[in-house]
């Protein structure tokens, strides 16, 4: 049994951690952190959790021996967390967007400020396995993906990869409103956003430079994306629809091939005629497609914003880190209704 | 032309005062107050209320003349600016709680403190035209009812003036989140309510000691409510579902009659078979039914928590103060889809 | 007082021109078809237009005096209605597909068959009165535009008039299930969409002609649209968002001031920073926006389907038709919250 | 392995089975009947189940070895399916009101024609384990509660049970839409129901007498519910609100002692202090709360309508039937967010 903690425990990504590892196989949750609740049972705060898990939050993780500690808080905190725990042989997988973006001054241009770890931002990886397994399992530091940038970087990385598409394309992605967070705000308060879509951060959102540099990684191809996030009036799910142009002459069938040869033998994505949100709530799932109109095409992607796009991709690359079954834990299918 | 003024003109009810007058016959919006966006123009902050008014917000409302001013500000701010307005002759109509309850000692035992303004608390009408439409008509100040508490009263009134029901009930209610108003929190947080039905204040929700007065001084009956609200993964909308006892044997013909009589000539309230909040959504209207099933009675109500329960039923009143047609400006049917 | 009837009284357009139009004051609805409620009261049926309408359902229109009939029927019906009407005088708005596309070819290839009526398909003017003013005026049959093609065409059509974008474009709107009409199906039934967003007919929408052939004619720029439309889990609203291709150097001042010129007597579109669905729910209002990202313009148009994308469009292209003030029964905002 | 079957496999309750049983450890998805279906892929009409299940739908399970078989069909198909198979030794689980209510008379009264089987009625059993699990392990036929009775009885029983309670109470239960089946319907349909909340069936609904049938057997307190059901705008979910009334004088700390006692060993029942339909969604817990005000009762009960409130429940009594361990395959968290 390997042991893990988790900072940040009371947030949603840190809350779905406890979730999904609460009834994991191989992994035990040590210890959760959580300012506002420490001293208070999780399953007290997290009443799902009733049954599952007996422990409390603490305010910190000190003197508790790991294997592995989960960083869930907002971005900015990891990066002056993360370096000591590394020093110490902890390996740590970071939710947030410290470590995604390699480049230093791609980070500050996109997040205000200096990055201040630039010593395990280089070595960092980033945590999707469909492109990056071989070097998560070696790695001290994992970027845990961005949720819409993993929508959108398994419905396009197979064409991209293919040289099949321009490398400018345009990404129209919708969002359940879980992503933006626990706390409270104008925009995600129910009667300003719960009848309604709200577009929001058009190429300006801090997944544009995500997507481009991991896509620019896995294909080479210089990715140009115009990337418009939307807010759905549901909790959780991201639907994101990417529009592309075709470099040659190209069929539906061809396309077909290209996911099919990408993702054949991987457990949690699926080539599938009509990718749909529901197919996948509450599961590590993403269903990808992708078809030819004229020389355009639309390629699909769903997911659940806090299982594939957080909390389960996490787990998934803490598997890989820790030599479990890459599918413990997450084994399960997404809702369907 | 009369002229009025809104205090808290950013709000829900402010926002919706104003949608409503814009577009009123008689009455003409000379002001509104906004601490956060005064000298903004209203219609840049509310642009569904582009082309329709003109003005800007102010600080205050001194050196305007005004016929009646609106208070739609949090509970408590009222009791402090009426009594000076009142003095110099300006009718008010308040819109939140601080007048509704005539009681200064069930005031301060529900709302926590002492009413600072005992005189007009003794003089204000409740602004129910359906109960008190003659007294509406000579008041100086008009609490304007509850939302929650106008959907029960319209609902239950009959049957308790026409003795034909207990005084002992269970109210079970259920409101869109727009009643909450526009500061964010934990319980309208998107992702908390977004999705689900969720019962708060059971017994303790400041409506019922509303209802259970209101009720009284129409019936005679000395109610005694169980007021049970959740809040709806929607907006805008109540419906109220009230569960008596009968007396006597009745039948679902005598009860239509009771009601049938009540609201034969009232505008706004109709007896229909199956009450709907998208009938009523977006209108002045109230839809109410009740059966009875062997000795209880089942008595439904819906309204739009925001106009007929807020910002519509101010209007109706502030037309009988000024002496306009009642149903100036409110003139149009419920959305229905 | 002019009469109008509406063939096909029960769906939601017909239910919707019923509800603008009994508060309309100069057009008094002289009658409303329905097959399955021949003989019941309208507001029977339709419980919000209780006080407001006081007919009962017909059969036919047969032996009533009518300036304008609306028919509101599924496509196809409209073709075979519209013809003696015209011939006998009356002027016609067809809700439906039937008469917007001129081209009967292209009619055919989209909907499947012959159209039977190219006579007065010739004719017929497409009703949108932010474009085709004069000729509605004068107008026997107009089409009234679909909704989608209605928020598509007010967002983009400006800056293709202007020759400030390139033709090639691609379209992701988002609609409210009304606009898939009353009848039950798998993709409106609650369990399915409500907590979805689900794109469908991509590439395949009977709007994406439409679109093209009406921007056509007012640009003469030869559109062509990759058009992507999706179910959203509310009820009523669109947002088309609009990516096109600047041709030259623009900035955000030039695009506002293209918008500002084009609709700046317009009642009801307007530009505004952050275009949407709630501030023109309920509403004949459209707002639109557009900005440039690098080489990309993002265009965004909202409005309430039922409303601007059919019965208050169509009451709106009837007000001119008849003579009335453009704007009379459509003269309120949007709902806002 | 156990092997089980499902008659009504396309459905809601049978593909929610599916889902669940796919990643059971000791039961094995023999086969799947689907008369609209038969000869497809199950993981192509369900594509969450891609990777989860290989089998295709058939006509029938004839000749497919079973120990189990769920029939997951519209009333009535059940009392025609199962008397052949039990008496050839399968055991099955009826997820429709077939079996639930034993005196056929009250079958009779409530569904409108005779049973058809009272042999295997009397010996039914009513599959809710905390109420019946040792009778549930020897039962060759188990009625798979009605979701609406679940969450009451869950949260009534204890009360009744401990004689707190008079026997005359009012259930004003709330559901998501999943509830009413996979077939669509105008009542189902997204633009009536997506933002509303809508009584229907208030007295007269098949689950009151299951309520109160149930109830009487573990309580000999003859209850008498008016039962009052509510469709809610979400999809998976009930909130049972239950009203009733305080025999004696009791505290809270005395009703929390009576629901400890009851469900201290039960894995899926909590006592919280806010029962939430989102700590429970995708699980097949089953929160509880109860208080005191004045000498009325509240008790509330929230469960997800498709597993605790159907196929989840009916996994758990088939673990008793088969020798598992009664948690197997359902040993996962509620969504919490």
């Amino acid at each position: 049994m390997k042991k893990i903690g988790i900072i940040g425990g009371t947030g949603y990504t840190g809350g779905e951690l406890a979730r999904i590892l609460c009834a994991h196989p191989d992994i035990e949750i040590a210890a959760m952190t959580s300012r506002q609740s420490a001293g208070k049972k999780v399953s007290d705060t997290q009443t799902n959790l009733k049954g599952y898990i007996d422990i409390k939050y603490t305010e910190s993780l000190a003197g508790v021996d790991l294997d592995l500690i989960f960083v869930a808080t907002p971005h900015g905190v990891a990066m002056k967390e993360a370096p000591s725990l590394l020093d110490s042989g902890i390996k740590v997988i970071d939710m947030s967007g410290d470590y995604r973006l390699h480049d230093a001054s791609v980070y500050k241009k996109w997040y205000g400020h200096d990055h201040t770890d630039p010593k395990y931002l280089k070595d960092s990886v980033y945590g999707m396995p469909e492109l990056f397994r071989k070097e998560i399992k070696k790695a001290k530091i994992v970027a845990n993906p961005g949720c819409y940038a993993t929508a959108t970087i398994l419905a396009t990385a197979p064409l991209l990869m293919a040289k099949a598409v321009k490398n400018d394309f345009i990404v129209d992605a919708k969002s359940g409103t879980s992503g933006a967070g626990m706390v409270p705000s104008p925009r995600i308060h129910h009667p300003f956003c719960g009848e309604s879509i709200i577009p929001y951060s058009v190429g300006n959102h801090r997944h544009q430079p995500e997507m481009e540099s991991v896509l620019d990684i896995v294909s080479k191809a210089g990715p140009k994306i115009l990337f418009s996030p939307h807010l759905l009036p549901i909790v959780r799910g991201i639907l994101s629809a990417c529009y592309m142009t075709a470099i040659n002459d190209i069929t539906n069938e061809d396309i077909a091939k290209i996911y099919e040869k990408q993702y054949k033998d991987e457990p949690f994505v699926h080539f599938v005629e009509e990718p749909s949100i529901r197919a996948v709530v509450c599961s590590n799932h993403c269903q990808v497609n992708a078809k030819i109109f004229d020389e355009k095409i639309v390629a699909f992607g769903t997911i659940d914003n806090l299982v594939k796009g957080a909390s389960g991709q996490a787990v998934q690359c803490a598997n890989l880190m820790l030599g479990s079954k890459e599918t413990a834990g997450l084994n399960t299918p997404g809702m369907g209704v």
